[in-house]
């Protein structure tokens, strides 16, 4: 059972004290609170955990502090998106708006490899009025003899770069927990210049231990992968495991399956899955069209695979894209054959604007059919 | 080799004569002639097959009536895109045009169950501009005690009624030669006031005697879809089976792979194949949305996902859609969930609508593009 | 429901006809009645099908004719495993027994390739003592372009040399029902020297009119093998189309599901289901291991994996192996690579052996082990 | 390239230090020294990383302290078997010895739940001979709300018990880096009275974090269990991570993998792979047939699948058996359905013992089919 407070209700607020009075009595009950930072407030929710069945909706409901009761299932709690729970999606980090409804893209390098590069990046996306981008510095990769990454090394010029440039918010890949304090150390020691998101890839989303850390911090949100080889289910019960511990600013990103049926791509693409996503979760929904696909191969429209496939995203509603650029793909440590050149940017951005243009007039043809019914 | 006749050759012409007497002598090579209706023109194309190696290029161009010629390699070799070749890929049947470039919508009934119902949904076609449309009456079904289908029994009210509401081809499924005669009789019977389109299942994408059935008449042309459990060249190899027998008015169905990754969609969208199907072979590509997504179910943006499968495989290029349609879904004998229903039918063209004309711009946007590098 | 008849009651008995004329006027149950013929005695069994909830099993129980009433679920009617359904799996074809308790080995060709081999194979065959072989005649291939098998061309020299080596039953893929009558055609041409059992592939495995015409003969048992890229349970309903025709003399055969989670084999080896098909079904249980290993690897211990899995199959109780010898595997047309040689006959046999006497072992300890509880 | 020392050299041996100064000299070539402590001697094997395509194997050969010389192709370069790489695959950890050839149970709980379920194990154990077990403290759960495993709290009592009883080694899964530790504290505390191995579990195979941290420390051998969802290749480059950071007293497990092709076991039953391990590599391979069938049912024969599954493993070669055991399944807290109890501990053994018989009848055979040639 999830209890809604009333917005922006402070903690020492005496109905807010006196709701938690009673809850602390409450037998055979566990309760959590959440505070969900929105756009123009500040949403507190109150997970019941136990036994939960004996509680009686209206009486919770009239209790001090409480707005309105929603009695969830058991899957994906605090996450899921349950019946007539309308609850907004949204949260805002530095600056930037992250929700069901809006779009960002997430341009960048898979591996960051020289300063110049990374400036080259950020400059290209200052150019075209981005504010967010993709820079991995730890790789985990397949093969233990390959190239691994720069690691905390490039953190440092990596920030300060973005900030030079106006980037606000960048997805950076994470495979320990140490790696949350490298980021928060390095952060500090350039004076904060920009923000980060934490994105834990697919060979990690089940790796729980990784999770709790990630979900017990609230600084920086997550972007959790999709993992390969489990069921949708089994991947948004490990974005709960986030919530679970406290961060429940969680996007959730859809980059394909490994199987063999997925050939020639070099994953199955699962871009049929975002309007799921909305639909089981309140979590925004990112595409990663550069991993699933792999190549540049094109149709012959000229149109490449990649963007085939984020226009597909787009259309049917994500809210996020993180792509592969790269200045000089040919000479990329890693995943070159896929990123595209800092000249194909406003192509690709062009190309994205269609399609979330359609996908905006489809929203409202759908809107005008449920009023004309 | 292919070699590309001038357009409309007649066959008794002296030119075409003295080629086939060449080639004739030629040892070694076997040839096959194939003629192709395009809209405006017969196109004729002599396939050589055997040790083909040893021919050269301009020799065999210099053939008289022969116009150019396309080096290929082994895979996909009738219906395949060879490297340099720009053949259109069109066809047109029964005064509907189909190719790589334009798009067609079939809704229709999954499984026809009485008069009433298929009048219903001609009507609603009519009503709404639609030429095409799909009917099932042989129903392969995997347990033995479901219905099968009211197999030959309905094809004379069914083709009937078709010509009555203007509609022009049926995709209609076929699971044994047999059906093939059936289908031919029952229009001959009722005077031909409709055309067919054979659909061959996913359970018989390698069913190579259907395959070989079908691909030795060419009065019909075929919708194959692709096949579970095996790879999507395994499925293109199917393809050519029919071409290889003489029929290459093939159309080529995307409509989900099997695997529970896929949940809880029924199957495993794969629309990021349209691309690739028409990168690799010159076939229009259909897509099934219907089954892929099986059910009802609607995001929090009120588009159901079956509506965002249809336009993710519209905007990256999907030629054909075939879409479950029924008068009363509760009372559908076969896959009545999925169904929509008559007044969804305006719903759904516009969507439709939406998605193509963001193809279109992005086909213009990328050609824009090329022209400008 | 199933009425399982007094052992050997003819179908003039008096009795025998008073159940029938009962039966003919049951409201809402249709009756089918199968004759199974046992190695020693005639087994009849009465299917109810329809609204038989409504029937008593003791009223039902105590009808002229009637031994025993089944009870049956909805899955796999007639060949299922029901509650409490200790009725035996076997069944005799021209001499040889098939059932859940013994073992046959169908050592052969995969394809047909010249007399010569086959009787070479034949004799071999003979010499180590073996009653079955396989024989590939007509092969669906993958390609439309690679070598399909001599077909019916070959058929009567194939009959007429088992029957000089004492062959009495030879398991031959079919791909269409005129397969069907070829055989039975060439059967008698030669007089009838050996037996054949129908096999029906993993491409067809879903081919229903075929199944159905399989299943509406009882002349020749069949081998269905499991279809890749769909789940056990529907390939297991398909095995259910053949008994519903009326041909219940069905062996189901594993060969490995298609996915590159099996690699390097060519195929997924799921030899683990021998047992849950024997607890599901009453069928006899044949594993394909050069289909599904499709090597010759070997692994340290000199023992190749192709009999690894062989064995793995035998020591949980398989019933019938399918395997693919050759005199010169180079030079075979259709699966070299993977197959045995003659010289191998021996050590393939004597591996079998031990595998089996370790089944034997096994069975034993658990009926022990009950036994003390 | 690897280089074999003599047996038992000495690191201060002046032909051993001659060595290392010599290869401290080479140019671009890395070298990492992997002592490998075997039943009856001390191994010392050289690994030259870089470009050693310029060396000269028969200069090499002839360095001081070199007995012989192995050119390795790029996979898998410590733990693969690479062309003519007969070097033995065994090392011995407190007492018991690990191989390609020999065969070790390890039963026990999935979780340990309390000291009674703990104490009761070890002491059927005992009475069985047996001398390894497994017993789960710290368990990773897809559901956040489920059971976690006691983690560090019960160790103590486990390594007590089990030296009590005379374990000698248990598994025991870790899904974090400081679960290493809380281990080898846990067991100080206690006076060592037992071994451990880490086992990695298929959530975490492609934590390479975590696989480096395991790998850097050779006091405990490490079990790394297949991933799901990954092809066998990337596991087993998984398993390199451990050698390449030092410990290659790695045992590689089979525990089926996550598809529902598998149905109705948890998962497709991959032990057909056993001999494939064994022969990529020169690593042990264990197999998990608890979690790869997943529950207790059984075939008309008597024999649980489970055991169907265990003896097909061990009749291929498997090294070592993980089985869940537990007083009471009902009552377990995690996978009791699938558990064995003590009473079935005699007959699970013996069952074992009669496969495993036949394993080494097989290989004889093959042995003396191998010198008749």
């Amino acid at each position: 059972m999830i209890l809604i407070l009333e917005p922006n209700i402070a903690t020492d607020h005496p109905d807010y004290q006196r709701l938690m009075t009673y809850l602390d009595e409450l037998e055979g009950i566990e309760h959590r609170v959440h505070r969900v930072h929105g756009a123009e407030q500040v949403l507190s929710e109150v997970y019941l955990i136990g036994n939960t069945a004996a509680l009686q909706e209206d009486e919770m409901g009239s209790l001090p502090a409480v707005e309105r009761v929603i009695r969830i299932s058991d899957a994906y709690r605090i996450l899921g998106r349950h019946r007539d729970d309308e609850r907004e999606a949204a949260f805002t980090y530095n600056g930037v708006e992250f929700s069901q409804d809006n779009l960002h893209v997430f341009a960048g390098l898979c591996a960051v490899d020289n300063p110049q590069n990374v400036e080259r990046m950020f400059q290209v996306l200052q150019q075209h009025g981005q504010t967010c981008a993709r820079m991995g510095a730890y790789k985990p990769r397949t093969n233990p003899y390959s190239f691994q990454g720069h690691g905390a090394g490039c953190l440092p010029y990596v920030f300060e770069l973005a900030g030079k440039y106006g980037i606000r918010v960048i997805a950076m890949e994470i495979t320990h927990d140490r790696h949350i304090e490298e980021i928060e150390r390095a952060l500090e020691s350039v004076g904060n210049p920009t923000g980060v998101m934490l994105q834990i890839g697919t060979r990690n989303t089940q790796n729980f231990e990784l999770l709790k850390f990630a979900g017990r911090q609230t600084r920086f949100p997550v972007l959790l992968k999709r993992g390969f080889g489990i069921t949708l289910e089994e991947s948004l019960n490990a974005a709960e495991y986030l919530a679970t511990e406290g961060n429940s600013q969680v996007i959730f990103c859809l980059r394909g399956m490994k199987t063999n049926m997925g050939d020639p791509h070099r994953n199955f693409v699962d871009f049929a899955h975002v309007p799921v996503v909305k639909r089981l979760t309140r979590m925004p929904v990112c595409i990663d069209p550069s991993h699933s696909v792999g190549s540049r191969a094109a149709s012959p429209d000229r149109i490449m695979d990649m963007m085939h496939a984020t226009a597909q995203g787009v259309i049917s509603g994500a809210n996020m894209i993180l792509v592969d650029f790269h200045p000089d793909p040919k000479r990329a440590l890693v995943d070159g054959p896929q990123a595209l050149t800092p000249d194909e940017m406003h192509l690709f951005l062009e190309d994205v604007a269609i399609a979330r243009d359609a996908y905006e007039r489809r929203r409202e043809l759908a809107a005008r059919h449920l009023t004309a019914d």
